[in-house]
Order: C-alpha cells, then sequence, then structure tokens
C-alpha cells in the first residue's frame, strides 16, 4: 500500500500528477488508515501479550488452522474454552500445546513472565466459580502480570473475606468472581480501595437465570469502585486488569 | 346461616326430617364451611391483629367506605400505602385516624401492645429503603410484636453490621430490607441463625429494573436462612414475622 | 490466634508493648473477628445439623475430596442435588453413604433426630412436585425436624386441601411446594395461621419459564403469611424451617 | 361494487362481453371478495352488537369524529377505557351519551337486551379489580348477554368461592377476573365445568410487573378448563363470552 | 365420612348429643365438603370424558402405577406427552394401550364417540406445528366433540383460510394453533364470528423465545372473540372446547 | 484541515519537505480520513436529502442551538419527536418553521420534492397507530419519495387489505406500521413481493410490553421478505426506504 | 377451480342461470381469490427463485415427502438448516441433492444464475458468525443475486471494515451478519448510504442470551439505514434482499 | 470507643483488670473492628476525595439533614442527581452550595485539585448523553483526576472517534458514555490499549428498554479491555478511574 503511496509522491515530484489529483487521490486512501490501525494492533498485542483465541464457537477445523498459522509463525497463543476432548484432539496434531485443566486453557509457547508492575489478586465465592476463577487467573498470568488467587471466599462465611484485607490492599486490582448472588465484589469494595472487575458467573440454580441474578447484583452495587464484564467472562477481566496494569509501568 | 342449620336439626329431632335429609341438606351446606373459615379467619386475625386494608389502588371512595364500616363497629384497623394526601382528606372526616409518615400507614383505634413472645429486628440497608422499613416496623408492632430497627446498615460498610452480631441472635425474625443489589439479608444470614425475612426494595436505578436485581439477589443467596416477600412487601414481611412469633407462644 | 492475643496482653503487662502498641495491634486484628464467626459458624451447623453440601455444579473430584475429609472427621454429612448414576460411582468409594432416591440426596453417618420441638408440614401441588418436596421433606428430617408430608393436594381438587386443615394448623411451619401456576401456597396461606414457606418448581411447560411463573404467582399472593424461597430450592425451606423450629426450643 | 359487477354480467348476457374477460375481470376482482367481508362483519357486529370504539390511545379528536358519524347514523356504540375528564368534554357535544363510572365505558342509544340464551357470570378476586371486572359486565350486558356479578371473592378467603357453586353450574361462561397471584381462576376452575375466561389485571404491586404475574399463573393453571385475554382486557373477555353464548340460541 | 356423620345424626336424635354439639361438629367437619367436591370432581369427569393424565414430567415408575390402577377398574385413560420410546415400554406391560404418534398421545380403552351437539375445527398455520394440532385433535374427538381438521392454512397464503370461510361458520369452536408470529387466530377470527380458542406452539427460532413471540400476539390480538391457552397446550385448547360444546347439550 | 494538506503537497512540490516527511504526515493524519468520511456523509445527505435531528431527548436550549446554525447556513432542517407545546416556543424564535401535526415532526424550509424513481407505501394497521405512520409518511417526502399513504387497514378486517393488492404491488418499498399483534406486514408480504419495512408501535395495552409484542411478531414473521426497525421508528422505516429507492435511479 | 366458474358463465348465457344468481355464487366464491393468490404466490416464486423450505423442526418423515414431490415434479428446491447427519440419509433416498456445507443448506437441481441487475454483499463480524454468514450467502446466490462476501470484518479492528468502502458503495443491499454486541451494521452504516439488512446472530456468551444482545443494538443504531430480520435468519436476510434487487430490474 | 479501650487497657496496667477480663472484652468489641473499617473508609475518602452523597430518591428533609452536618464539620460534600428546583431550594437554606447544572450535581466547598497523577477522557456517543457525560466529568474532577471531555463522538460519523487516537493513548483511563445501540466504548477499545469504562445510558426509544439495549452490547463487546458500571451512573465510572488513578501515584 505505501508503495502505491510512495509511486503518487515521486509522480507529483515529478510533474506528472497535480496537486489536486494527490489530493482527491489521499482522499479516498482508506490504506493508509488501515495500515496503521492494523500496526497499532498488532503493536499492541505483541508489548509483552501473547494472541488470544476465543474458542468457544469455533469449529475445531477452524482451530487448527488458526493455530497452524501461529506455530508456523513461531507465535505464542493462548486459546479459552476448549474442552479436555478438544484439547485431547488438537495435542496430537500440535504436541507444543499445554492445556490448563481447570481454567479450559490452551497456551502455546511461552511462559508467564511479570512484565507489569502491578499485583492482580483473583477471589472466587464458590467452589462452582472455580472455571471462571482459574480462567482469569491463568489468562492475568499470561498477559505478564504478577496473579494471586484466593478462591471460596464467599460472604456465607464473612471471615474469609475479611481476614484478607491486607491482601485487597496490596493488589492493583481485584478481579472477585461469584455466581448466585453474586455479593462478594460489593463487600470487597466496601474494603478496599483497590478497584474491582467484578465477573458474574452462571453458577446457581432457578431464578438464577444464567448468571443474571449476579450480573445485576454488581452492576447495582451500592459500594463504589466496582466495574462489571459480561458473565464467565474470566479472560475478560484479567484482559481489562492487564491494561490497567500496563498503565502503571 | 348458623339459624338455617338450627332449624333443620329442631327439625330433625322434632322428628319433622329424616336423618338421610339432614345428610343431604348438610352435604350441600357450603356456608357451614365458609362460616367457620370466616370464623377461623376473623379468629385469627382478633387475635391480637388489628384488620389490615391494603389501601394502594383503592379509591378515595372505597377507603371512606371500608373505615366508616369498621368506625361504626369500634374495631381497630390499619391500612397500608396511603399518601399524605390522602390521608388529610380521610382524617377530616375520621378524625381518630393516625399517620405513620415514614410508613406511610393509617391506623385507627389501639395502641400496639407486645403480645408475642418473640422480637422482630428490622434492618434496612440505605437511607431510601427507609420507607418500606419503616412499614414493616410500623405494622409488625401494630401486630402485637416487640419489635426494635436498625436502619442504614448496608453493606457498603460492614462494621456496622458486624457490630449488631448479638441483637441478631437475639432476635426471632429479622426483616432485612434492601434494594440496589440486596446483599444486606446475605450477610445477615452468614453472621446469625435467626430465620431472615427478605425485602428486595425498588429504591435504586439503572439495571435495577424495579427491584428485580434484589429480588433475585435474596432468592439466588448463597447463605441459608432467607426467604423472600414480594418487591417492597414491608407489611408482608411483617405479617410473616407475626405468624412465626405466634408459634413461639 | 487467641495465643497471639494472649501474648501481646501478656508483653503490655510486663511492659514490653505500650499501651498504643496494643491498641494499633487490635485495630489491624481481623483474626479475632474471623475465628469468632468461624466458631459461631461451626456451632451452628453443629446444634443437631449435619454438614450440608450443595452436590450441583461439584465435579465428581470435587465431592470425592468433600466426602473424604468428612467420613476422616467421622462427621455427618448432607449432600444435594446427586443424580443416581454419580451416586452409584460415590458409594464404591465410600460404602457408607446412603442415598434418598427421589430427594436426590445422599447422606452420611446419622439417623435423624427430632431435635427441635415444632412440626414441619411438607405439602406439594402435583406429582410431578415431588423431587422438590422429598428434597424438602428427607432435609427437614435431617436437619431435626418432625416432619410430615402430604403430597399431590394441588388446587384441581381443592377438597384435598380442605380436608387437611386440622393438620396445617398443628404445624409450626408449612412447606408448599408448587409448580405450573404456583397456588398452592395461597389457598393454604387462607386457611391456617401457620406460617407459610412456599417454593416454586420449575415443573410446568409453556409459559412457565422454568419456575418464573410460580415464583411470581408465590411472591404475589394476596394471602398474607407466604415467604419465598428460591425455584426448586426444597433444601432452603427445610432449612428455614429448621431455623424458626429452633427458635422454639 | 356490486353495481360494477351486474354491469359486467349484463355485458356478458348481451355478448358484449367475452365468457374469458369475465372470467379475467373476476380473477382480480378483489372487491368482491371485500364486501362479502364486509357485509359479513357488519351483518356479525349487527346481530344484537353495537359498534365498539377502544377509546384508549385515541385523541379526543378521534373521538369527537367517531362518535359524530354514529350519532349521524343513529347507530348504537360502546367506546371502552374512557375517562371521567374525557368523557365530561364529549358529554357537551354529544349530550345523549351515557357513562358507566366504574367500566370507564360510553355507551350511546340503545339499552342492554338480554339477547342470547347463555348467561354470563363475571367474579373478581379483590376490590382493586373493579374497574376491570366492570369493563366485562357493562360490556357482557350490551353485547346482549343475561348477566351477573360477583365480586371480591378472592382466595384469600375460600369460602366465598366455594359459597358459590351453584352459580358457577348455572352460567354458561364464567369470567374470572384477578390481579396479584392470579389464582382465582384456577380455583373457579376446579369447582364447576363450565368454562372460564380468565382477565388477568395489572393489579398488584412489586414482582407483579403489570400483571405478567396473573397472565403466567392464568396460562399455566393446572385445572383445566381455563383461556385467557390479555391484561386488564374486560371487554375481550365479554367480546369472547358473547361468541360463546350465540352458539347456544 | 358419611358413617361417621351418620352416627352422629343418631346420636342427636336419640338424645345422646345436643343441638349444639352437633353443630360445633358440623363447622368442623370438613371431609363433608370434600366428598361432595370430589363427587362433583368425578361426575364432571365421568360425564362423557375419560380421565386424563399429564405424561410429562412423570417418571415410567409414576405412569406404570397410574395405568395399572386404571386399567385394574376397567376406566378409560388418556396420557399426554408421551415420546414413542415410553409407550414402547408401557405397550409390553399393558397391550391394551394405543399410541396416537403424531399426537404423543397414549390412549386405553374406548374409541371416540360424539356426544356432544357441536362441532370443533383445529386448525394449524405451519408444518411443524403439527404435534400441537394433533394433541389438540385427538384430545377433541376423545372428550366426544365432533372433530375436523385443517392443517398448513398459515397467513404466508392467505387464500387456504379464506376458502375456509364456510366451515369456520359452521364449526362451535375453533382451535388455531400457530407459532412464529402467531397471526393465524388474528385472521381467522377476522372472518368468522365463531369463538376462537388459540395455541401458540414454541415453534420458530430466533426472537421466537420458546412460544412468547406467538403468545404474545394472541393475546394482543385485535381481532375480537380469541381465548389463549398456554404454549404447546393442545390438549388444554380441547379441552376448553368440550367444556364449551357440553353447554350447547 | 484540506488548507495544512495543501501547504504539505506545495512544500513537497518546493522540495522544502521530503517524499519521507510527506508519508509520515499522512500516516498520521486522521482529517484526511474525518474529512472524508465528513465530505460523503454530507453529500450523502445532501443529495436531495436535508439534515434530519432527533428532537426526543434534546434540551429546548439544545434545539434551539442547532436550529439556529441551520437558519444561518440556509439550509434545510427536519426535526422528530418534537411536541406541539415545544414547537409553539420555537415558532416564536424562529418563524419560518413548520409544524407537521400528526407526525409531531418540524421542518425548515424547502417543500418535498420526487427526487427518486420509486414509490413507498405507507400502511398502518389501526387509528393509534398513526402518529408513527404519519412520522413514516411525512419524513419519506422530504427525504425526496413519491410517497403513498393508506391507514387503517389491519387484519381484522382482511378486505381492506385485500382490496390494496395492485398498489402493494406497484410500490418500490412497502412501510407497513401496525401495533398490538403487529400481524399486518405478514399479510402484506403474503399477498405482494414488494419489500415490506415492519414498524412495531408501542400502541396497546396489557401484554403489549411497550410494543415488544409488535416487534416480535414482526421478527417472526414467516412471510419472506419483512425487514425491520425499531419499536416507533417511522422516520428510520423512511430513511431505510429512500436508500432503497436510490439505487434505483 | 376455474372449470366450476366457467361452467356457471356457460350456464348464464344459455340463461340457464340468472345474473343475481351468479352474483350470489361469486360473492360466495373464495377459490376464485384463492387461486388468484396462489397464481400471485407461485408466479412470485417462479420468477427466477426455486421453492424454499425450512428444514428446522421438519422431520425426516415430512423432508422425505416434501422433496419426493419436488423432484418428482422436476422443481429445483432449496432446503435450509438441515444438518450434516440428516443430509447423509437424504442423499441415499435422493442422489441428486447438493450440500452446502457451512451454510447447512440442502439444494436440488439447478445451478445460480444472477438474474437480477443488483449487487448483494454479505459480511460477517466473527469467525463464528460465519454458519449464518454462508446462509445468507448461498440463498442469495440461488435465488438469482450477483453475491459477494467478506467474513471476520468486525469492529475489533475497524480497519478491515474502512478498507472495503468502495465496495460497500458498490453493492446495493448490503447484509451484516454479527453476534455478541452486534456493532457492525452500524459501523458500516455509518460509512455508506447503501441500505443495510442486519442479521443478530446467538453467537457469544453470557449476557448475549442467545442473540437477544446483538438484536437490540441493530434496532437501537443510531446510524439511518439498517433494518433488521431474525437472530440467525441468514436466509431472511437473503430473501428480503431479493425482492429489493428485483425491483431494481 | 478507642476510649473505651484506652481506659480498659489502663485498668489491665494498673492490675485492675486481669488479662482474662480484657481478652473477653476484646472479643466482644464489635466496634474495634468497626472503627478500623470506618477509619480506613474515612481515610479512603478523605485522600482527596470529599463525601459524595446520592441524591435520587433521598427526600428533601434528608438531604437538607445531611448537608447541615457536613457544613457544621466543614466538610466538602458532593449530591448527586438532585435536579434544578430541589436545588434552588437547598441553596436559601445553604448558600454556599454550587450547582453543576448539565451534571445535575451539588457541590459544597472546595475546589477540584488534580491530586492523581493519571487522566481521564471522558467521551460520549450523542447530545442526548450529555447529562450521564458530564455526571462522570464533574464528578471525576471532584475526586482528584485531571479530566478531559470529547463529547458527540458517536459511531455514526467514525471520523470523529478516529480523530481522537493520541488523545485516546495518552489517557489513563477512559469513560465511554452512550444509549442505542452503546457501540462507541467498543470502537474506542478497538482503537487503543487504555482500558475503558463503559457507562450504558438509558438514553434512546423503543426496543432500547431503559438502557438495557446499549448494557447489553457493552457487556457483549468482542474487543476487550471494557468493563462496564450501571446504566447512567456517571459518577460510579468516575470513581472506579479515580481508584484506577489513584494505583498508579
Amino acid at each position: 500500500m505505501k508503495e502505491a503511496l510512495k509511486r503518487k509522491i515521486s509522480a507529483l515530484r515529478r510533474g506528472e500528477l497535480s496537486e489536486k489529483g494527490l489530493l482527491s487521490f489521499l482522499e479516498n486512501f482508506p490504506f493508509s488508515d488501515e495500515r496503521s490501525i492494523k500496526l497499532d494492533f498488532h503493536r499492541r498485542l505483541r508489548r509483552g501479550i501473547p494472541e488470544v483465541i476465543f474458542g468457544q464457537g469455533k469449529s475445531p477445523e477452524q482451530l487448527r488452522r488458526i493455530i497452524g498459522k501461529f506455530s508456523e509463525m513461531g507465535e505464542d497463543l493462548l486459546i479459552t474454552r476448549v474442552d479436555a476432548g478438544r484439547f485431547a484432539e488438537l495435542k496430537k496434531e500440535f504436541p507444543s500445546l499445554c492445556y490448563h485443566d481447570a481454567a479450559r486453557i490452551v497456551t502455546c509457547g511461552r511462559r508467564p513472565v511479570e512484565t507489569h508492575k502491578g499485583r492482580v489478586l483473583v477471589l472466587s465465592a464458590g467452589a462452582s466459580d472455580e472455571r471462571v476463577a482459574e480462567e482469569a487467573y491463568v489468562s492475568s498470568r499470561y498477559l505478564g502480570n504478577r496473579t494471586d488467587r484466593e478462591y471460596d471466599v464467599g460472604i456465607a462465611c464473612l471471615a474469609r473475606v475479611l481476614s484478607l484485607r491486607a491482601r485487597l490492599n496490596r493488589a492493583t486490582v481485584i478481579i472477585a468472581v461469584a455466581g448466585m448472588e453474586g455479593a462478594l465484589p460489593s463487600v470487597v469494595a466496601g474494603l478496599t480501595s483497590t478497584p474491582v472487575i467484578a465477573v458474574p458467573t452462571s453458577v446457581g440454580y432457578g431464578a438464577n437465570f444464567y448468571g443474571l441474578s449476579a450480573l445485576l447484583s454488581m452492576l447495582n452495587s451500592c459500594a463504589g469502585g466496582i466495574s462489571v464484564v459480561n458473565i464467565d467472562n474470566g479472560f475478560g477481566a484479567a484482559y481489562q486488569a492487564t491494561l490497567i496494569n500496563r498503565k502503571l509501568s
């Protein structure tokens, strides 16, 4: 693309193109724009962040094609929402893949390095929220954050949360994962001034409505300092935490 | 109705009615049934409980007619959801009415007596839940319960709830009123083994959806020992608490 | 924890710690708090109540770990929402486990003892609500309540409910389980002054919306004396009934 | 339109139009169709049924125009959902209009005549459902049905409904109006084999959601013999009852 | 029960019981009431109507028990929502059972007789609504109605409905089954003055939301003369039609 | 902006800027991009299309500022959703404004010219849908379409729609506006192969849920050839019709 | 049908039928109407459009019957929503069927011909939207449109969309397929004045609610020129595009 | 409270209290806990943050009481959601109050100081989102952040957002406010690696459902780096941004 532009500019210099001609060429030149975004995009992703693929809803065929490309290029890769069965099949073809069981995450290549200054603390309310919490935890480490976790600290036993107060304050970002009534982020935000990213989970039954209950709780929290990502979106929380942490450096 | 029945029985005794005749009369005698329910109903309501009228949705005309009847009969009366304006008009006609401002309740006649053994503790999460909490408090006292209240103890400042632990345990029933994320009942139920009746309020904004957020939170609480009444239904909670307390006597 | 505190106090007495030093130590002493909650929590659960585990959403792995711990410690245990298949597998490893088929509950160890004074009466509207009703019934007995049940007393045939009036009044708490239009609790509450805990079930079809229909009915009941737990939450109702009954003792 | 058709047919007879020409004319003759529907429609409405206008959402201007046309033509007219204020204005211009206050219905012209054989019985659950019940009652009478009403027979006091059993059976159609938990139609259908048309009302508060609660209850009724019309649609129920009654004649 | 009552009455005659004693006995005599309802209930069901069981949500065990009882008593029986697999198993044990494939209905015993005067016409909008329409059709015939059917007459090809006008008018009740946008009942009601019972089906996709789309359409129909039963509830519509037809006799 | 670019290009020609310098300038030149979009945007809007402002949610202050700017520049302007009161105030300040009463639209300046080849036909189902239909009609004419309208052709009287068949086919685009059950677009699409843009309106009551009923109907239509715009969005439909018509030229 | 009509007309000519007799015959002659619609319907479908069958919800039995009829008549056929398994079975019986894997479409007979002037451009936001996009693409080609596609141009990387601007303007209709937040159509409509038909997909997770999120986004787009079809309805969009394109010819 | 504790400790030192006595005093000393939270809470709020009161749902009486207390104590104060009328009344009593008109915020006392290192950039999509954006802007400045704003940069004209790229990257946190389809945060997050806090607004009409449309869009964004606060919660976003910025210092 840049070549086309160069040629036009040379033509102008050589008098083969009028100024008006170049102007009109430029006004219809979306690619310069595209290029810069793409570069920017890529740069962003490469500053200590491996490529990330959402595995859910991708066919085995699509996954194979993607992994193939990346392993050819020698690039690191993180794939979310891959169940054990699908992983087993992929592993046959790509033996260098690793599986993070509880998190249902496949990674390829690099080991996590703590590239950012801040610390992320992943909390989960109950044993059943573990999958989502692990998705956040594994992702956060891969995205270069010094990451800690503390599970099963739900509000049915307040003492557990209360005992974490020092660690809550030490973290730069807290990721609080909870299903059912989703009260954990509210309680945590009431105890600390560290920003909380709340992850509602679809864990629960009855009038839980697939996580709607926890989602609404978190959005309506009377305790300030909470923002929310999508239901079960552990990766999304980790990604947001990473962007925050990178601003610290 | 009882008269009709009496006459039949007399007729039987006098031989004017066959046994079979009475039997068949009785089988088609819905009123005996109705009566007994009604008596039972009335008895229930009178065992230390004044008549209760839901004011909301009643026309001024309807209210006037109801109050008129009760004041003729010298009966006590509690009317919920009456705003100050409507009360002012009713007061002109029925000067003996009292108004409980924050609770929007009109009462007539008797002073609250503590007829039951148990204690009710009414908690509210925020200043904006006060109306509903007051509806519960005023109702609970009128229904004969020794009633306490502690407002503005929401989870944004956990210490307030934590400091109430002794009183939580002392109560027979706790009524926990909360809007927004509705986490108060969960926190309270995690701290005590006193049964909690949760009242979601429509207080909040945005994705609160008129109390749905708090309602779902309370239904989905991971802390055992919570049952829920309708949104803003302070009276309903007080009534349920009364029935529980009466079982203690 | 108490030891740490004792040491500090001794240090103060011996003059090794200033008053101010102790004060600041105390202000940052969350564990005293945590401890007391934990003890309180455990005490509560042990006062005649076995440990309760929600089986739903737990992996076989997680269940095995939990049961292992409890059977080591010789503690009683009740696990809800375990299907027959999962039970069969657990039984192999832990032969002392019992299965309550209709209730889908696994228990371990003790036989139910009636430790509380009150009586719980479990009602169900239709044959399809049996699972949830049984969850309430089996749980209620294990939690130490004298418990009765009467199934299939839905309002399509009012006579059945009407014939139970005496028993309704005798109970301390009624658990009324109903799907579809969920009218049973309203009818029951109209017939008695015993508090009713309503359990909506997801039984039904069409515009039932997984129990939403019954849930809304119960919340909106015009008959006083009803509070509601989550859809299908038979255990939750039994637990709430237990807390109420324990206040009688 | 008929004229056009007549002319064509005459032309055919006179040989001025070929058979094929008539055929093709007829195939493109939507009006013959329209006409017949219209006639049918009108005939239907006139067989003892005045014209009916939905007043809600009509501007005063639109109402004035409609009433004007009908009064010119000397036709009877029933307008639903007109509040007292709007009526007062219309009355000035059309002095022959009548207002049915509780039903918010305006009628013009004729007195109700019982033209059908059957009987309609309008029941309402609570005092606040009166408006909708009255809309059904007034409409049903105007549409030519022998109509009875019995209000405030909700299930909080079952005896009232039970005492109506004979009348329930005598009716050809029962219109059961209820808000809140909407259980009245279920109870009624359990007591009789008369078909029940259920009208949910938007009466209630909290998780009533503008009548959704009652609507879902009625649709999910486990008692057979209930069909449902829209929330607050008293007129719709009366209209359906009329069509049923007319089949009896 | 009747025996107890007889004894009391005899005692009264013999002077062993006072009138007051009998009165008080009667007031607490729910069973007289129950009995009469039950008889009434049974009478209703037997007037040309076989017993009906909702098969959905019943365990094979429960179905076996029910069918056993009825076949012992020699009673007719209709069971809805039984899939082919479950039927095959039941058939082994009860060889006299019949299966109505498209309707997923099991019947036992009697052949349909047209006991009522009226005629039911079952319409369906599309090929995918057939199951529900057949449930209505088979049920309606078993409940004793002269029943006709006309499928696939949806509004995408208006001519089909238009061609049925004469039959629409001839029917006493029309059952109109439709999924997706659910417009068939509206169109039908605009063409005839026969009452229409609308059955929304869960057929469709996307923003159909399991039949909600069709349900709302039918409830909001601007054409008078429509009442609605639950989503997919073909039997319910047939039952309502039967009750209407029986009023004709 | 263009000036800056011109200066750079001149500098290049004059040798004061290197090719590389211009290249890097261009890559960081978002405005060239913005400009081109803006020009494109403006060009699009000016090809026979006046500026359009959504009046709803704008403060009187904001509207005044916008109108002021446009009247200074002598540009045409169309403002939607302005009620009569707000218009009256604006009229005082800007006497050249026109008001389209039923459509609640304010226009300024030009008279509609039929600039496109196609024809738009606006249909409405009922008298209460008129506002939205008029918004579509007035907008469509202002956007340069030859526009026709036919109101009150809802499906309660099919003949009216049937009689329009020729006109349906003649139109390039049909805008079908309907509330309540929203069946008009389906019926229309079944009668013609002209594309239909469906506009659900919030007209109705009860389970209409502010237009949701009509919206879902239209999305779920089994008749092909319908696409849908937002509830009450008459302007949006007219705009889409305009874009379609412009493709004809 | 036409025969019956012909006979009547002949009878008239021969004097065997009075004019009045024919008139009354015609008024009750729905079939003439039906016929004309049917012809019109068929004509519409045949003008370059093969028959289309919705495969979803059809039993294998039903599909076999339909395909059989069409292949007997030698007609072309397109069936949507057929999974690979079902196709394999059908293929055995009808070897001439073709399968479009990604689109889940079965076709029979003809190859796509570009019969219309316009061009359709199918865009999809993400890899997971491919199925729906392919349904639109394959359908659009079969319906006779010159069709292009460009997938994976979602807004997470704006440059891709920006680079398409020329092609956006060249298309007559754009079909924009997107799940998750569904923003693609808004962005596209902001860049071009080509009409956009938006197809929300059910792709996503959490608070996506089966496509509701994308559906609402598209309906609420602030960019003019978007109309929406049902969730996942790729065929519907292609059909609407076809009707628009046919108006160009 | 601290005094009580001090006295006890002194008593211990003086030998007037046993160690055991102090221990038991401490275990029942909830206030130590409360205190520390409170202090922590207050400290948090005071580190450059004035007290914040949610004005919505507070009665004028309640507001007056709160402001009174704070002005006595000479504390700064920020009150959200106060309309102009209510402010005018408060101003009479407390002349030092300031009103931020567009933001509907009342402040008292201090001028904003930029105490944190980071920068907040507030973006809004449309003119109608201004209120919420201003609530975020005014709050953010009062909470001590260097804050910038750029309004009306919605995606209907992409160029405006594209032109902001440099400023997007410069900010530490972006607050993106949008109603309707809520696509702005997705587009912004696609252009930068600065974390985005998305604020859905209730601006829009039709199927906007009071902001639900924008809320779901934002939660489902396919662009990483977005977390969401409640609908219209401009203050909440500013508060979260402040907590993030404070981690930078």
